[in-house]
């Protein structure tokens, strides 16, 4: 199934497109994010990428408040999202409270990314959730 | 060599990171890119991410103008981008002449990712200088 959305407009701006294989990154950035059940958890505010080999390893989802205003900040690995088309958003096999509990950070705080650690806490934190 | 770069405000922007490995999809977006005279050829508009694995495979190049007036948009395989700290940019293997003979989009149209010919006819433009 594929899916596109294009924008048109004067302003200039370039349709952030969707095909069955490529997303825009401006496009997954903003997308929803649901659980099994339904609920919206938050959205995806950016996606980390190692810059050596273009992988996408994790995105970080805002969580909580109206953007901007008490949001938290929770990475995910790449891998525990899956796009559903039909929803419009990226899916992800956790509960509200598992992931209340998560690494995460707040607005205007920085995430530790320096540390190999911080990665690996994250990954194991959602071990159990990833798709294989 | 490590760089990183933190926003801290009270409006609740989290931070654009960067570490020597990861970089924030947020703030590759709008990072300059040179060739290798030094001359700076435009700026990443966005990124093409394939959606299962998680590889970006194009960024998205906006060249000309001012972003949003008169720009034009030139895909580049990912591999043709070499980030350089000293810049605080991309830099691209490229002459201008090249670059503006290649596969480009205006403002307002949509490149047309959803035929393998395009991302093919865009590896095979810069075949040539692609880092291997």
């Amino acid at each position: 199934m594929q899916t596109t959305t294009t924008t048109r407009t004067t302003s200039g701006s370039v349709a952030t497109d969707e095909t069955d294989r490529l997303i825009a990154s401006n496009k997954v950035e903003g997308t929803a994010v649901y659980n099994r059940q339904g609920e919206r958890l938050g959205s995806v505010y950016n996606f980390m990428v190692d810059k050596r080999s273009g992988q996408v390893e994790y995105a970080v989802m805002s969580f909580g408040g109206f953007l901007g205003i008490g949001d938290s900040y929770h990475p995910l690995p790449w891998k525990a999202l899956t796009y559903d088309t039909a929803k419009g958003g990226y899916v992800v096999d956790l509960d509200k409270d598992r992931l209340q509990r998560a690494p995460s950070y707040a607005s205007g705080e920085t995430a530790n990314w320096r540390d190999p650690a911080y990665g690996r806490q994250i990954d194991d934190y959602y071990g159990g959730f990833l798709r294989s």
